[in-house]
């Protein structure tokens, strides 16, 4: 059970659809969860408005006093530094947005903010599938990519906190755009907005009636392409192949940068699991030195949809140590 | 002048060709210079005697005591968890070599060892073009290429300190193989080796002949490439647009990565100039955020030839800090 004097933070995960807000203690129990709609129309401050409610909600049924800090995990960019949230292609409106000041001012709290993908980081090796690591690489596969990149048992953050983009880096010079404006980013070969893409292009022609049967008349997007996949259909296992190939590409070249002990897999994509990781696995010995995947371990998430919670609280008891 | 409590380390660069030594001072001064042929072909035990030598006489004309550290610089790959040469290719018969055993005990000092990439980056913060930086890629381009980062004021070393091999990340999934065995790793287009291949393959057709005109009889390399280049051939002009371009690629993956304060360009290769730097700057914005270049600089190395000599001085300095 919970000690008296366990640490403790408000964890706050911000999404484009839910704003979730949960308890975390310094051992990784999560409790005390509140989770509403975002809203996001309504405008930051209506947005920042709701974070604060449930913080206060939060706080008061746990009864923590006002030291207890809060951990915010956002969709990025973001700047660390300032606090402020560049702009977030989920929440309409939000550019340029002091989270941290409003926030703190709000709730009368310290508040400490890190993109989703980099508390993810976090979350895994202060409580899942990286515990006790100090080299990870972090990779959350959802419409589009985030993670971020723990070494030598820190958070690579950067001038202005914005590091970690793991989605964002090519892995084709000559490849597609992607939808951040560059050409040939991961997210662009292995997200699921790229797979949903693929399998709309294939849908088109002969070689895509294995993937609109098994979307039964309803829209395509990942899910429906693994599906397919595991019942035999050649153009289904040829896309997620060529998106597994990618993730490894992008794989190998992490390992080589950073010699991690531990690559995660995480995000909703990651439920595809080795439809991706199988083709991701094999490629990367095509992209690395055989001398740094020797230690490596390539595991999918502990924490599932509560890493985004458990991300915010490492942040906050990270950021935030009890003197 | 140096104050007489200044701190100080001997640092070896060890090199294919030449093994070089020198002293240097906390604030940057490199004195009591030596230089002589590694002859590999000797095998490690002769190379390290050298070594050992050279830092004996090194250390005697400079009055230095027993307690003053030797850092090595030392291609790799190595670990230097275990201070072990794993291999290099330019080291006949080096495999498993116990480095910083054998030449601690020779010596009888404290000996760090990191490869030459990764000390370059320390010496560009401690001493060169980005002193006092916390947040650099340091990207060396020679025959082959090498590097370091340096994030938060720490190297990346990663588990087995074979992190920041900057050269070997993937630029095009489906490219060239590289030498290391990997596909469409940046060393694949922007090093020496894959500038000499291009104006080899060129040189065979007719579009070859500004090339062959600046060779002169010579042998065919990235100067005479650039030769070329600067009188207007258009053949030399497309293979160093091409090279800038994977280079600017890498440089957008690693800017989203690191959001770095600097990036240092260095190695024989850097005096190609603005004819590698001009569309490597220009692909970058393809291929990175414009949030994460708006306070990057991008620069040359200030430290030269002597890069390698710096940095095993700045390893030394920092691994064995003065009580």
């Amino acid at each position: 059970m919970l000690g008296v004097n366990e640490e403790q933070a408000l964890a706050v995960d911000l999404g484009g659809t839910h704003i979730r807000v949960a308890v975390v203690t310094a051992s990784g129990q999560l409790s005390h969860r509140r989770d509403i709609a975002t809203d996001a129309p309504d405008g930051p401050d209506a947005v920042i408005d709701r974070m604060a409610r449930l913080i206060g909600e939060g706080a008061a049924e746990a009864g923590l006093g006002d030291d207890v800090p809060v951990g915010v995990a956002s969709p990025g960019p973001l700047d660390t530094r300032t606090g402020v949230v560049l702009f977030t292609p989920n929440l309409p409106g939000w550019r340029d947005v002091p989270l941290v000041d409003k926030l703190a001012t709000a709730t009368r709290r310290r508040v400490a903010l890190a993109n989703d993908g980099n508390c993810g980081a976090l979350g895994e090796v202060r409580f899942g599938a990286a515990k006790g690591v100090d080299d990870l690489v972090y990779i959350a596969l959802g419409t589009g990519i985030g993670g971020g990149i723990v070494t030598g048992g820190h958070l690579i953050d950067g001038l202005r906190g914005m590091a970690g983009e793991v989605g964002h880096v090519v892995v084709a010079m000559d490849g597609p755009r992607c939808t951040c404006g560059a050409i040939g980013c991961l997210e662009s070969f292995a997200s699921g907005w790229a797979i949903r893409r693929e399998a709309e292009l294939v849908s088109r022609t002969a070689d895509g009636e294995g993937i609109l049967r098994a979307a039964a008349g309803g829209p395509l997007h990942a899910g429906v392409v693994a599906a397919a996949a595991r019942a035999g259909d050649a153009a289904a296992l040829q896309i997620l192949g060529r998106a597994g190939r990618a993730l490894g590409a992008a794989m190998g070249a992490f390992a080589n940068i950073f010699n991690p002990k531990s690559i995660v897999i995480g995000g909703g994509v990651a439920h595809l699991g080795e439809l991706l990781l199988e083709p991701a696995r094999a490629a990367m010995a095509s992209y690395s030195f055989v001398d740094v995947r020797r230690d490596l371990t390539i595991s999918y998430s502990a924490l599932g949809d509560d890493t985004g919670l458990y991300g915010a609280g490492a942040l906050a008891l990270a950021q935030f140590p009890r003197p």
